[in-house]
């Protein structure tokens, strides 16, 4: 008799955004004729850049064509792919990563959740509280989480770093030894950022302690100040980190799927290389990118792309602004939304995450993220995104401004 | 300190086909006026058709504009999608399938990966041998398949069902309890397929143990006779059966990416529903197909649509059926190749598959693929595969009978 995989049962109701999604659905069935406005996912809702749409109907051109049809892709990416990242997110910026250091993927989601194949089923991992939820659940289905607590609201074999207001939504090194640890900067969801000398001691703990750093850069572009954009500006960390990348955020493409993770060569455990395990990882289980979505994401990196993307990164920028200058002047306290499309706020009048999201959503409409959807340090905060319309999101943060 | 999970450590050199990639671009590179001929990895060379092309642009001209642009599609595959599958693929076979058993992927490679992640770590898996190399190495990874063992060239906990000429390459049902069994007919290397009434006795079989079939139908386009294109034609495999699909050989999707699992709503274990299962991993790993190429699949089951695919497969059978006959004539001893764009041959002169491998690229300029690269059952063979163009595929045979 086959047994399923018990760990599965340990995870929490469905996944954060699905709940959400049947919140909202049960809602708008209700009152049809509300007009709700989204800030809760992090969606984007511009449409893909003229340089993208012009570089996709091309290469869709290239599948007509027996002379230029593509079939499968190589394994780890198209080396004209690998070489745009590597130049101009790594090269441009003094890191010293090579192509072959590259691999594309569909996404920073399916990266950050299935990098922790390639580790030991009983290393520790630690994560920062509040998380991203698919860090953790990922680790619950591999039995590395223990289980869960009611009482805390937490698994049992997590190191949960805090980040609250108290430590400005940055993490304290732990005090117990930690294997694989969780970092995202700009951060999800709290918008906090960690300056380069602050990085630096995560990467020397690290090193110090043979942890491995899986570094989340999927909002980098979002960052306005001195702030590192790669861990790799640090020094070491080419031997203790892995980064993750998404196009998501940045140009659009969370409809189109495109992502790439960093594994150094000389990052290695055990004697054993972290390249050549997620490689090997890349050939059976996954089959590339598709060809026209590679080659939209070489165009995010052409001259004309990085203009139409810092276009659209402005464009919810200012979003960003309008909502942290709005809800400060009723008399919110917020967070983010400098270096982040994200906007962190504490709920008004002692009310939990979940009943300030009830709250929005039937009087102003309103969605957002409960914060404790992202750990229980997330309980009394919420997470507005900016990456709504000029006019949703204005309507939207004066709506909630005269509740 | 990491530990790496040492299951990587116990899979056997690269995966086949790169090792076939490197020893290609090795001869190539030695010798750049050989014209090389492929007919080793199952990659299709015909360009997408007309219809494809067409909704592909139209989709990407939706991505342009912020009222029909498309971001994060459902985790689960948008329900157009869904419902063309369902409809064209079940419900006109008389297979009792919803839609909300259908989950849209990126790829039979990655579902056929990541499905084992569901079940428990000490599941007995058992597979055909030869196989599909991804079934076995992705339970390695997972420490499902024991240790390698030189000798035999198979893993210790591995149950291997024997394909061989004997047995007309359709295994037996194994004597001892397996937990979880892969079947993949049309079947890829041998090309062999299962009659419904073989095929019944697989599904009576695991209905009485409690075992799972996983049942990989990505070449059931291929079928010109009575055999089912889908296992839930049989009599009680909604309780037992999961299937794979692919867009891959059938419209030519290699490089567009996109396949689709079926994890029929009754089929429980432990009285937990898989379904529910697999609908967790995709909400929490993975991030839905591009909303463009979902509107190609889609088109793949329009009026015009079909014809073009009937077309695309008609092409590549009309190779299989030159190179039936052509080695035939010339003395080999051909399997497969009339269900099947596989064709299977006995090596010649006790050459192993390897040495059949070097022969062939050496003097015909010819690649296939070494039949012990599928397992150890596999020695002795070599599959060539019929996705060439009519040209290449002619010359190729030409130049193996005059060998």
């Amino acid at each position: 008799m086959v047994k399923i995989n018990d760990n599965y049962q340990k995870l929490q109701g469905s996944y954060l955004f699905s709940t959400i999604a049947k919140k909202v659905n049960a809602f708008s069935s209700a009152h049809p004729e509300k007009k709700i406005i989204r800030l809760g996912i992090g969606d984007v809702t511009r449409p893909l850049t003229p340089t993208i749409i012009k570089t996709l109907h091309a290469s869709v051109d290239e599948m007509a064509d027996e002379k230029t049809f593509r079939g499968y892709a190589p394994d780890l990416g198209y080396d004209f792919l690998r070489k745009a990242i590597c130049d101009n997110d790594y090269r441009s910026r003094g890191c010293r990563i090579e192509e072959d250091e590259i691999f594309v993927s569909d996404g920073a989601k399916p990266d950050s959740g299935n990098i922790q194949e390639i580790f030991d089923a009983d290393c520790k991992i630690a994560v920062c509280d509040p998380v991203y939820p698919v860090y953790v659940d990922s680790n619950v289905m591999a039995g590395r989480a223990g289980d869960y607590d009611e009482k805390t609201g937490r698994y049992t074999n997590v190191v949960y770093m805090e980040c609250t207001a108290q430590n400005g939504f940055a993490p304290e090194l732990p005090k117990e030894a930690c294997d694989l640890i969780y970092l995202c900067f700009p951060n999800n969801p709290t918008g906090a950022t960690l300056k380069k000398s602050e990085l630096q001691q995560w990467v020397d703990y690290a090193n110090k302690n043979g942890s491995v750093i899986i570094f989340d850069a999927a909002y980098e572009a979002y960052i306005s100040d001195d702030c590192p954009h790669s861990i790799y500006e640090c020094e070491g960390a080419t031997q203790c980190a892995i980064e993750l990348h998404s196009f998501s955020k940045n140009a659009g493409f969370t409809g189109l799927r495109l992502g790439y993770a960093v594994v150094p060569k000389e990052l290695k455990r055990g004697g054993v290389s972290l390249n050549s395990l997620w490689a090997r990882r890349h050939a059976t289980k996954y089959n590339g990118a598709p060809y026209i979505v590679q080659r939209a994401g070489e165009a995010v990196y052409s001259e004309e792309g990085k203009k139409e993307i810092r276009g659209l990164i402005d464009y919810y920028m200012e979003n960003a602004k309008y909502i942290v200058s709005g809800l400060e002047k009723a008399g919110y306290n917020v967070f983010g939304g400098t270096n982040s499309p994200y906007i962190w706020l504490a709920t008004p009048d002692k009310m939990t995450s979940w009943e300030f999201f009830d709250h929005l959503l039937e009087k102003a409409n309103v969605v957002g993220t409960p914060g404790v959807g992202f750990g229980a340090c997330g309980e009394g905060y919420f997470r507005l995104t900016s990456f709504g319309s000029h006019e949703n999101t204005r309507e939207a943060v004066d709506r909630i401004c005269n509740l």
